[in-house]
């Protein structure tokens, strides 16, 4: 008995049925359809402007596509393992909805150049998506750290508390992160939006296909320069995956500060119980589980950009079955990102920043001890030697269990004598947030400009993306 | 309104739907139904024998989650995201059957106990199919290398001729790698068959509870030693997905050798129809799909044992909830493993060897240079100096093109005089086969000895199992 | 006894000198000399223009900086462990060779935005060379593609032999993906150049500094906007490593491809004897180690990104210790891809074709398979229905072991009536290569027409440059 | 010009320099001279027990071996890239020092298990390091652990305090994972500890080696089966570089802890000055670098392993010289885990722990209203009914600002009846801790005895391995 598959001429077994699955993609590259239906539809309506389909065999293909684009958005596609793909799927149902006009669709096309095109218009659709979330979690941001432009925390470096700075300049640490992911998706979408269409196995096709019309139609901006490479290459894959690896590393470092700042220790803020969830063992417990959730989450999408990198290692030119694997990693880290930025624009609003914790944890720790050198270099001493009889003022005060502060001018002045009585004002921690006035700095003043441009800057994008 | 959840007692708001969706497990730690209801019923029998729970509520809990097991093995059971995981959706259908006394169930435990108990019973459970199917794989090949054992073939190094071996010999190769993997995997075992039930959520319990009996009802070899080390590791899983890599990747080398041998060029091998696909473009082709995606499918695996390195990567001590993304990369894992054996075992048998093109690529390439170059050593040449001449003759014959043998005695003893007319014995493929007549060498005497060892292998594993 | 450190102030003990070696990065952030000491001048300048150095101080640091740099470069420079890093080395040095004034260096500055500023100096360089590398690789591979335009050789596909290609054609794919990788530096180049001196340690400073002075003198396109941001972030290294990552994969694949044609099988290129190596035991071997060399290493420059991911996840914000593992693995990749580009510039020009080799295995597997199939459609016959047609006529021919133009008309007509004389043409290879003539396509007009865009392109980027 | 390479017979060109210098790795290799030294002397030791080289001739080799393992003790020996790696410079050398005889060194082997033989002495040689380092660790965590064992601290779930804990009690978790960490190297060891010499290029040898006799003379535990795999696989370093990250991975954790109790919201722990380090600009900074540099180092084990996984990757079988690339991160790992190990090791014992503060950051938090909940359940309430009452109580208390044991009996009663004057005996920290008695437990008592069995453990595999 001869294979039913629409590549089987030259096939005399019947697949086997565990194979048949083994192989098959259909179970997850379906959500690919929308973006197949749409390709097929180009690729048909060029196939007969360059004469190779009737008119009329167009518009029956295009009506048969749209028809099954139907059936598949309602649920009532008929999916099977027999048609191994999402294309086979779909044009196994075009012929049995039209006929054999159904099986001319294929002509000067080929599985390699249609699934290339799915997956960049999937991608496309999809990075768009993920720029627009990244900016609402920005806008977010903004709003955030504008609320909270005087509330004074410490800085930490090395996690020790080093100097105090203001909250609303630590959150748009967190906008910049972002402000550069987004970039990077916006590149990234420049060289996903090339079309393949037409490269049919690798080598282009015999019949006179117009490659610009379809690419023009389905809103690619540029035509690929080579069959070959179209089909064999998934850098484009490899990128995203990169792009959406950093900034996943960037979410697992906002939910990092986040974790830190809602431990008790810490006492910086409240999650709010929407956000939270309780123990099964612990009546008390009130666990910050989104964020540690969109923590953990970065570890797949760095999994994932493993997988298609170790995926691609060393295979030969020409489309190889590997390929099949490009995709599950990939839809997972588009349905991971997504949710993630979702979670955190939700979540962030409605954080409470305890302000008398913070501003204790501000003063605590010497953190105006830099405040002191500066104030000491001012007064001419080198700053090597301002900072070493600082800390030696601050061995003392340690010793002594009080802050800088605390400490008399008189004995402030045995460290170095240059220290007059003006020295208290610069050891405030609002002095020291205020003073820190330049470009980047963490004075209110500075914040609030950054905040300003920020706004600009999403607002600029956003008309660009209306 | 009072939040619904187990855990709720403390909070005031319901959770936000979103949030449920977020953080909910269940679609896929589901999969760990079965195993968390055998680890309930132990539990719950040892908080009777403890004198926490009376004879008859053990005796209605047990019955409630045998119920439930029915149910869910029938798909009558109805998951859902309230439930929040498979232990709440467990637990709350336990409480809608038997009424309060399933409350009681959770007693003297934690999810975070109790999830590494279910991890653990059904990683071992998994490990030991994947060690039984890896045994199956070794037995094709065994049967496979005996059918080739005098099949002679090119023997590559650094994919250029190198020397003519027996097929066999490739073949028991890969049953070697295939051997350390199945002893990683029992390695692998020992570490998770440990018992971390009463651990409760990282401190124990208050309650004089038996942990040595509930794991012997669990077949578990040893009790933990440390209740937060038991909550917070999931080192068990990292060793898994380790080995479980180097398996991958060792299927990926066997796969990469088939493709090689089944490419026109080399035309070593013919797959089998039923292990191939077609091409929807190209009528002619038939591909070796099931090798390229046992091959591609190694990429995933690597990605999960990235996904959970980094996921442990700098946690403190201690459940974070980030642990909840331990799973579906193992999950992943084990449903990629078993499948890819599985379709080797299938496939290897049916493949068949084109013997005579073997043998005329095990001859072109001057593959029985080293044997001449053993030949002058036997004839007191010092080694490197014997390398040197014959290389010599191999450059004055490449450039001839011919072979090593089509070289006249005369012109052979210009680059050696020591050189008789015995040479052309040595530098036949079949006795340079025969000649490597060591322990692990190629000679058909050898690799049959190393296919009766394994056999006894296998036969040994097959009893200890059984 | 006190501390001798820079920052010893407040340290009661010597610190221990295991722990002095184990936390020391001097041997290799010495690679970053040149440019700490170029930021130093910048950052010495601006700080006179800003008032807080006078004039003479200023040049006497410029000097002594200058003294430095030649000291390094004559390798007069003595390097200790003492001094932990690269800056402390030069600043302990500075103050060595013009006194006091040396300690003003540090004012209104941290290691933490020194470092920041150091590694995107030397990045950006290193970016420049790669980017030049890559555009010389290409220049390489025009010029052989243009060379091998009328070279014919099989397309594969599954490493299947699949349809008749140009040799021009195949080696353009790879000019393709280097197009992508240069495009990818270049963007990244954009994040790395933007100046993060004057962040201090992560809040800036009170001193009223000029960052945009400091910018300008050291090239960088813009200030960085968020003091924070700057010292804590390490995006752009994530960014490199993952550039350079896709990059190192795609040498990989064009290894692969090297590494399969030079293999005794296909035998359809000579790299030269310059870029091969022997075999210590087998004197008729010619090892393509180069080729080799440059698949392996794709793994290093996997794992160093591997390595800066895992490094920055879950790093709470503020600079950690932890990023001095940033430069180790940033330092290998640089070095490694260099080589690795250059090393394919010199060997591809020497490689020689086996056209005839080439030619043959492009006969061999019913490679115009899909051509005929067009014929038939070219004659009205659905794509399917002639895919499957054709598909036996190859089932038949395989089973005569002849090819396809082998079979007599008659016997053509058997599987299709439609088939005529004319089918002899375009069953031969020269025609269907030909017949691929759109853009993108196989055919030589068309590939000649890709080598020449190519290199108006890397001739328009070349003068951009300089 | 003929090529002076030893393999160089039947080259005509000389390699190029920049070629030599790219695929030489004598840099690194050199590492494995120790080990290539005492391989060739128990291979020559065969030759001669098996007739290939004479008594004197061996005695002339071994002798001249051990000639250049002085040399290169003393550093005096000349590498050079001229012969590519350890293996070569030292044949070289061997020839130079005794001529003719030293050409025939090399009968009977290859370079490919000439390396492997190396590499696998090698490794046996630093696992046992490790091995050792680990249980120097492990002891002084037992040390720590049971000076620490009555020291109260917040045992943290989701970062949270969650119930008290003994200090000890999480100390020995932290020699739990080091436990298994060792277990791993060991089950590695065994599958290092194999010898693959003879095993020649791929294919064993045409003389009558005797492989028993040379594994002995190494003491290796077996002879490999398969001289194909023997050159071939690297599973035995993938397995290293897993077993490896597994640790690096705890190791991360555990310093994270240190890092987390070091910064000023905790308070738990004064690392000492001699493992911390100062701020360039901050003088009031002690920054915990030692801690964040061995979390920061897991990162490059972690890329290490990607890098080998990587490479191995589709390798076809037989030895390719991408194998080259299994070593620097080997020696790499190596170099990394120790140290990290050895740090600890000589850090722990000097933290001082603030118990004060410990003790008060376990009270706040609601730590005991698990045993609260447990003090309802024996009072025959079902434990959900139980947690949701402790909930609420919670709840109220939260509200009010007060710790539940600051609540009246009679407003703990308005949650549950059942609360009688005794409640107050639980809710104390010290009672819950010691309340935690079973195996595995918090309590005092039973972390005495996983102490005591810990030690046991320590000491019974010491008296193993000497």
């Amino acid at each position: 008995m001869k294979s039913n598959k629409l590549w089987g001429g030259r096939f005399s077994d019947q697949t086997n049925l565990e194979v048949e699955f083994f192989t098959s993609s259909q179970l997850f590259d379906r959500r690919l359809a929308e973006q197949d239906i749409i390709g097929s539809i180009a690729h048909a309506r060029m196939l007969c402007k360059c004469g190779v389909l009737s008119e009329n065999e167009r518009d029956m293909i295009v009506s048969g596509l749209q028809t099954i684009n139907e059936e598949i958005e309602t649920e009532a596609f008929v999916w099977s393992d027999r048609h191994e793909d999402v294309h086979m799927n779909i044009e196994a149902r075009l012929t049995e909805l039209i006929g054999d006009t159904g099986k001319k669709l294929h002509t000067a096309r080929s599985r390699n150049d249609q699934v290339a095109t799915d997956l960049r218009l999937y991608l496309r659709k999809h990075i768009d998506h993920i720029i627009r979330n990244i900016g609402l979690l920005q806008s977010v941001i903004i709003d955030l750290a504008e609320r909270e432009i005087h509330t004074i925390m410490p800085g930490l470096t090395h996690l020790q508390t080093a100097q105090p700075i203001s909250c609303g300049h630590h959150l748009m640490a967190w906008w910049e992160m972002l402000e550069r992911d987004s970039q990077r998706f916006t590149d990234c979408r420049t060289r996903v939006n090339v079309s393949p269409l037409g490269s049919a196995a690798l080598a282009g096709t015999s019949f006179a296909i117009d490659r610009k019309m379809t690419a023009e139609e389905l809103d690619f901006e540029e035509v690929s320069n080579n069959s070959l490479d179209s089909v064999s290459d998934r850098d484009f894959i490899m990128e995203f995956q990169s792009v959406a690896a950093l900034t996943a590393i960037h979410l697992s470092r906002i939910c990092e500060d986040l974790s830190l700042w809602a431990s008790q220790p810490f006492g910086f803020i409240d999650l709010g119980d929407d956000f939270c969830t309780g123990s099964s063992i612990m009546p008390q417990k009130k666990n910050p589980d989104v964020v540690e959730l969109i923590r953990g989450k970065s570890a797949r999408v760095v999994g994932n950009l493993t997988s298609i990198l170790v995926l691609m290692k060393g295979q030969a030119l020409g489309y190889n079955r590997d390929n099949q694997e490009d995709k599950e990693p990939l839809f997972d880290t588009i349905e991971t990102i997504g949710p993630c930025l979702d979670m955190l624009c939700q979540m962030l609003p409605g954080i409470s920043f305890d302000r008398e914790t913070m501003r204790s944890a501000s003063i605590e720790g010497y953190t105006t001890a830099t405040d002191l050198a500066d104030y000491l270099v001012k007064k001419d001493i080198p700053f090597r030697d301002a900072h070493a009889a600082v800390g030696k003022a601050v061995a003392h005060a340690a010793n002594q269990k009080v802050e800088l502060s605390d400490l008399s001018l008189k004995s402030l002045q045995s460290f170095c004598e240059k220290i007059e009585g003006d020295v208290f004002d610069i050891l405030k921690i609002e002095g020291s947030v205020k003073s820190r006035n330049h470009v980047g700095g963490t004075s209110p003043e500075q914040v609030s400009l950054q905040i300003q441009s920020a706004r600009r800057k999403i607002e600029a994008r956003r008309k660009n993306t209306t």
